[in-house]
Parts: structure tokens; C-alpha cells; sequence
């Protein structure tokens, strides 16, 4: 007992901030370690973000796409799952401070506390183009979307019911496309026979990205191939064009003003805040800047992976900020942990790029994978098969499996639920106060 | 065109207020009447009320029990679904009032609003003991259950862990008896593993009822089969005390106090308040006292169905407030209408009571069922089976059945996320403001 006890004591602590693709590819990496692993994060679940999308269009539930993280690690016994918020990280003492006013003393450090939406400035507009990072966005787009119909069939303006049945969707990358997609796609064909006095089919779904292309890092060649394949299912998009205002009934992209009660935000990520405390360079969107082995410069004790991480060391700039950058990274972290441990050298990060894809509807995707370039329904399976393989753990694969099978056969998706919120008959109120204190028309 | 438009005109308009249980079976026994249906209701899903309390123990997604209720009509051309909250029904001019200022006359009425949590007038007690009526409440009871484990294996003080791992649910209903039976289940079956530092299977359960038996109107040999079923999990029952306070970190019990952080009510109901302002009797719980044939007291031309009823002429006295009173109700309403359209004769009410059942956790229940009293296995396959045939629609019972199946093989039942609200770490926080100005503690 004693014996097991002060061996114990001896065994370094891991603090790891953040359940992500990152940190959790990080714990479980160390699950042979001889090390005491805190994982901290301030939910209680994993989430696979790339699927969050179909959250908000009501495609997956919440269970679908989020398991605890308490019990991913459940079997790992040498982690601790710890459910705080972390306020600050003392790089010097080695601890970090949680919210709640602990400290955790660490001896190795690995920050995997991701991003958030970004608004360049521009936070009076939070409230009015909600973004998708975490559950409560997508059940909030969720609502908005849902109820942006249930207005409209209400109104009797038949401006105010445009207005009601146009969709923006801001940001051309692979959040911003799927979204419009299958939300378009909703409107055409799971919602037109429940509704009597609207057309749902007629909705405009618009997809703004203010750069010369959609999916611009998936090459040129896809980019187009996206644009037709949005075109035919009826999105409309707006390319090399920012949005300058956005207010509760009305978007301005350049000399045009879409009148639009719902806009959604898909077009800037930053850091958490927690990055520029630390002390350590940082690039212009918080981002920490990294050493080829992850670590911050002067600690080699503490890394950082995923998308609070810059790493600029590699060919083509900073890394995408993607699921398997992180889980690369998180590997990697690791790894150099287990290295300084066993008193071996460290390894510099090499990400190996396996391609990108995502979908644009019903059975079409663009997908760039081993150098090949794939296109509609190949593309769409190749998506569906690596997404399924990807998903954290088994019993979600399969109910996801059936969820999409049931809305592919049916066109009914199953989770058209507005939950919450006393929005569920109003998502924005008309004349309701800014809590930033901010008009909806920000300054220019 | 001039002549459907003409015919249309004089359809006479039933306006439905609710789309529970009863509303929607009137709707859909009207389906062939030529009459034009509004069905109003302020949330969107119809809810499958029964199966509530698996969402609040993380069993099944709200996307499981419930449907848009636009989606079960779709293919009901004489009904159109309306989101929208009714503030008032003036029942001399014949009109619903919605909250948005709108009016809609009506030829035919049914109201089937439905009930809510009752404190008793103490309603103080009820940001401390959240009743189970909707799926907001369902996640709330599930964030505060999920949370209580989060906090208690941070809490280094063995007094205060031991109140966050005791659970007081009042009311020993069908609704307090299964909440009581699932959560026992999932803190002894699921959780074990996943905690480093508490015995999740040590967690107390302790079932309240106010009067002499639980599951009363079951009959008294399958409320002592309750008890012991719920004893035998480790569930702890007290009967014949009320609960005389509920605070922030305790209930009293009689002479009993039981330190305890997360209290849930499923000790009353009354009906909403719509039915107080209609100006005719109702009983002490503002239930409407209606004539045999469901109608109001000199009003033959508007009903009421479900839990806003009350329904004193049968033997018994009123009916409870369950789903097959309201559905019975709601198809008797719906062919009084169809009768005074044909100048027929209405029909009286008469309740055919197919029997009572309650889950008392895994692979046990206790039913009463035509005449035939079960309890054990038996039971909780009757229990399964006739639930998955009362759920709405085809899709959700595919579904329910696999979250069954899953959840009963694995013992891991598949929705354990805490999402929304800043209550995430801190499901009590203690000194916090009641915004209903009254303490924790109410005057006795």
C-alpha cells in the first residue's frame, strides 16, 4: 500500500486543458504512461465537430455526435476527467488556475482548448449571425431555422414573409457550404407538404464568401465544382464580396441589401482567449505560436495542439484549423511527453494532409483525397464512410448510421424539434436591446 | 374556383388549442369532417409525455418522444398548425386570443392546453425542485442529475459530496416512481467506471410520498410490489410524510432532514391558467368542470379534453391525468363536432380504463392491465411493448426500440450530455437570488 502510494506520488502529472480532437487523442495516447493524466475541460462531452452541422439542420441529435468524456477515458485508469473552466495558465509556477479558484501544479502541460467564432471586431454581431462551434450554437441555428418558417407561414406581408424565408449563410469554407446545403435542402425537400401558405421550396438560401472561392483550400478545380453543385440544388452564391453590415432584417454585401431575418456565421474562427494570457507570441487571430515539437518557446514542458496552436514551421504557413491537424498534434504532444520521460530525443510535427472534403446536399459532396479528386455521389460515400469511421466511438456509428439511412430513404430527418428559449415563436426580436449595447448596424 | 372558394367559406372553422395527447387525436379524428382545423400550439413537437422521464435520465433524445406536429398533419389538407401562445379565449364572441395580438374566431373550440407542476402555492420551490412536464424541463432535471456527479467527485469535504450524491425526488406517482427506478439504475449501472474518486452506486435515491402508498390508484398488492422492486435497486421510499421545506442543501422531511443538492417534483400538477380565465367552474386545481358530452356549461359549441378537464360523472369521481383519458376525450370531442355538423346526437363521455403501469428500473415493472395484475419481467416487457406501439409515428419507435436495446444490453445509455445554460458546473449555486423574491426555506 505505501509502497503503491509513494510510487504514486512519484509519477509526473499531465494536465491536459480541453476534451477536443486534440487533448483526448493526447490522453489516450499517454494510456500506457506512467503518468497521472487531469483532463479538464468545461463540458462534460467530446464533441465531433465536423458533423455539428447536421445538429443544426436537424439531421443528428446531440447524442449522435457528443459521448462523455468521463466515458471515452472510462477504462483509462491513469486519467482523471475534471469538469471546470479553466481561467488562467501560470506557465512559470506550472499550474493552472481554474475558475472555481483550484490549481492544478502540473509537470508536463499540453492546451487543447480550440476556438471560438470570430467577428473581426465586430461582436454586435454575435447576436444577430450565431456561429457553430458547440452544441448550444447548433441547437440555437437549429431554432432560427426552424422558426424562421414558422413566421413566415404567420405573416401576411408578403415582404416580411421574404424576409423570413432568406437565409445568409456567411463564409464560403467547409462549415459554411454543408450548412447551406443541407439547410436548402431541407427547404426543398423535407418541409414543403407540412407547411400550407408558404412555398418552403422557394426559400433563398444564400451563401456569401467575401474571397474569389468556396472551399478555396480544396483546389480551384473543386471550388467549381462546389459552386455547380450548391447552383443546381438551388443556394445562390455570392463570391469576392464581404458583408459590411448586418442588421436585424437586412444584410449589406457591397451596393446590395438581402433582406433576411436569419444569418448565420461560418466565416471567422480566433483562439480562445486563454492563449494571448499566456505570455508567448501569438499570431494576429490568438493563435499560440509553437516550436517544431509543439512546446512553447523557454517551456519545453507545456505544448500547445489543435487550433490554439500556430505552427508556422512547416510548408505552406499555419495549419488549417481541422480535426486532423489536432489529432496529429495531440499524437505528437504526447509522444514528445513519453520521449522526455524515457529520456529520448523529440520529434519535430509533420502533418500528413489526407485530404478534405464536404458535402453539398442529398448524395453529392467534392472530396480531394490521396492526391484524387472526387466528385457527387462517389465523393458523398467516400465522406459518409470516413466520417462514420471517425466518429469517437462505436455505439454513435451505428445510431448515426441509421439516422442518415432513415433521412436518405425518407427525406425526413428526425429532429425538427425547437427547444428552449423563449425565442421559439420570435428567434429575433424585432427591436430587442443588443446585451453588447451595440446597434445591429455596427459602425463601419 | 368561385365555388370552392364559396364552399371553403362556409366550412366552419374548430380551432384546437394544444397539441398534446388530445388535441392532436381530435385533429386527426376530424380528419374527414369538412371542417377547417387550427391546431395552436406554442411549441412546435407533439410529446410523447409518457416517455419524458428517459430523456431527463439520458436514455433517449427529445428527437425520440417528440414530433413537429406539422409533420404528423402534413398530409392533413383540412388542418393547419399555428406556433403561436394563446393568451385568452373569450368564449361569448367565440375567439382565441394569441399572445401576438391575433384573434381567431372559431365556429368549434377545443381547449386540451394541459396541466404543469403544482408547488402547492409554494412557488419558491420551484427553481429548487424542477417539476418533468416538457423537454426543457427533461434537460434540466437531466443537467442537475448529470452535474451532482461532476460535483461530487470534485468535492474534497465527505459531508458535501454526500449531498451532492443524494437525490430526493416528491411525488410517488407513475412519474416520481420511474424517475426514482432510472436514475438508481444509471448511478449503479453506468456511471461506476467513469468516476476515479466517488461510488456513483453508493449515491442515495430517496423516494417522498405524502400519502400512505406509492403508484395509490394501481391497488395496493402492485404498490407494495413497487416498493420492494425500488428497494431491491437500493431505491430508499418514505412514505406518509410531506415534504414541509425544500433549501438550497436540504428537504425536510417530518422530524427527518435530508441534506441533499438536487430535489425534483413529481408531487402535483394543475391545470394551466387558461382554464381559470374562461369564467366557468373549475375545481381546486383549475381544472374546467365540463358537461357528459365534454362541452362547457352553456357553451355546446366548445370543449374540453385531456388534463384541463375535469370530468365528474363518471364513477371515481374525476379522471387522472393521463394520456388515454386525453386521447379518449379528444376522439369523443372530435365526434361530438362531427355529430352536431350531421344533427346527430352528441355522445356522453365514457372512459375505458385499459390499465396502469410503471417501470421500476431495469427489466422490472409493476402493470395492471384488463383485470391482470404483473409484476416483474413480464411486466416491463408489457410495459415495452405497448409503449413503442402508443409512440407517435413509425420512425421514433424504430428508433426508441434500438435505444432500448442498446442501452439495456450495454447498460450505457447513449444521451449523457450536459448542454446549455451556465448551471454546467454549478447546477445550485448556492446563494444565489430566488428570482421569485421568496428564500429556499418557505414559511411554513
Amino acid at each position: 500500500m505505501t509502497e503503491t502510494a509513494s510510487a504514486r506520488v512519484a509519477e509526473p502529472t499531465v494536465v491536459i486543458v480541453g476534451g477536443g480532437f486534440g487533448g483526448l487523442k493526447a490522453a489516450r495516447a499517454l494510456r500506457r504512461a506512467r503518468v497521472k493524466i487531469l483532463l479538464v475541460d468545461r463540458q462534460n462531452h467530446h464533441l465531433f465537430q465536423p458533423l455539428l452541422y447536421q445538429v443544426a439542420s436537424a439531421t443528428l441529435s446531440p447524442a449522435d455526435i457528443a459521448a462523455p468524456i468521463r466515458h471515452i477515458l472510462r477504462s483509462q485508469r491513469n486519467a482523471q476527467v475534471i469538469l471546470a473552466e479553466v481561467a488562467a495558465v501560470d506557465l512559470g509556477a506550472r499550474h493552472v488556475g481554474l475558475a472555481d479558484g483550484r490549481s492544478l501544479p502540473y509537470d508536463f502541460l499540453i492546451l487543447a482548448a480550440g476556438s471560438r467564432s470570430s467577428y473581426f471586431g465586430r461582436d454586435g454581431w454575435a447576436r444577430l449571425a450565431p456561429g457553430l462551434k458547440n452544441l448550444e450554437d447548433a441547437l440555437e441555428i437549429r431554432r432560427r431555422f426552424l422558426s424562421a418558417f414558422e413566421q413566415a407561414e404567420q405573416e401576411e406581408d408578403p415582404e416580411r414573409r421574404r424576409e423570413w424565408l432568406t437565409f445568409v449563410i456567411v463564409g464560403g469554407g467547409p462549415t459554411g457550404v454543408e450548412l447551406a446545403g443541407t439547410l436548402k435542402e431541407m427547404a426543398r425537400l423535407s418541409l414543403p407538404r407540412e407547411f400550407r401558405r408558404i412555398r418552403t421550396d422557394r426559400a433563398r438560401v444564400v451563401l456569401v464568401e467575401a474571397g474569389p472561392a468556396i472551399l478555396a483550400n480544396f483546389g480551384s478545380g473543386l471550388s467549381e465544382k462546389a459552386v455547380q453543385g450548391l447552383e443546381r440544388i438551388g443556394v445562390e452564391v455570392r463570391l469576392g464580396l464581404p458583408i459590411t453590415a448586418i442588421e436585424e432584417r437586412a444584410v449589406q454585401l457591397g451596393e446590395e441589401r438581402i433582406p433576411t431575418r436569419t444569418v448565420l456565421w461560418a466565416a471567422g474562427v480566433a483562439a480562445v482567449p486563454l492563449g494571448a494570457g499566456l505570455g508567448v507570441p501569438v499570431d494576429r487571430i490568438g493563435r499560440v505560436i509553437v516550436e517544431p515539437d509543439l512546446s512553447l518557446p523557454g517551456h519545453p514542458e507545456a505544448f500547445v495542439v489543435g487550433d490554439l496552436a500556430a505552427f508556422p514551421h512547416g510548408p505552406g504557413g499555419p495549419l488549417p484549423g481541422v480535426a486532423p491537424v489536432a489529432i496529429q498534434q495531440g499524437t505528437c504532444a504526447a509522444a514528445n511527453i513519453q520521449a522526455t520521460l524515457d529520456d529520448r530525443p523529440r520529434q519535430a510535427f509533420r502533418y500528413r494532409d489526407k485530404g478534405s472534403m464536404a458535402t453539398l446536399g442529398r448524395g453529392k459532396a467534392v472530396a480531394h483525397v490521396g492526391g484524387l479528386s472526387l466528385t457527387g455521389y462517389p465523393a458523398w460515400l467516400a465522406w459518409l464512410f470516413i466520417h462514420l469511421m471517425l466518429l469517437v466511438d462505436f455505439r454513435s456509428r451505428v445510431f448515426v448510421f441509421f439516422e442518415w439511412l432513415w433521412a436518405y430513404l425518407t427525406t425526413q430527418p428526425r429532429a425538427r424539434l425547437i427547444v428552449g428559449g423563449h425565442e421559439r415563436a420570435q428567434p429575433v426580436e424585432p427591436g430587442a436591446q443588443d446585451p453588447t449595447g451595440r446597434s445591429g448596424s455596427p459602425p463601419r
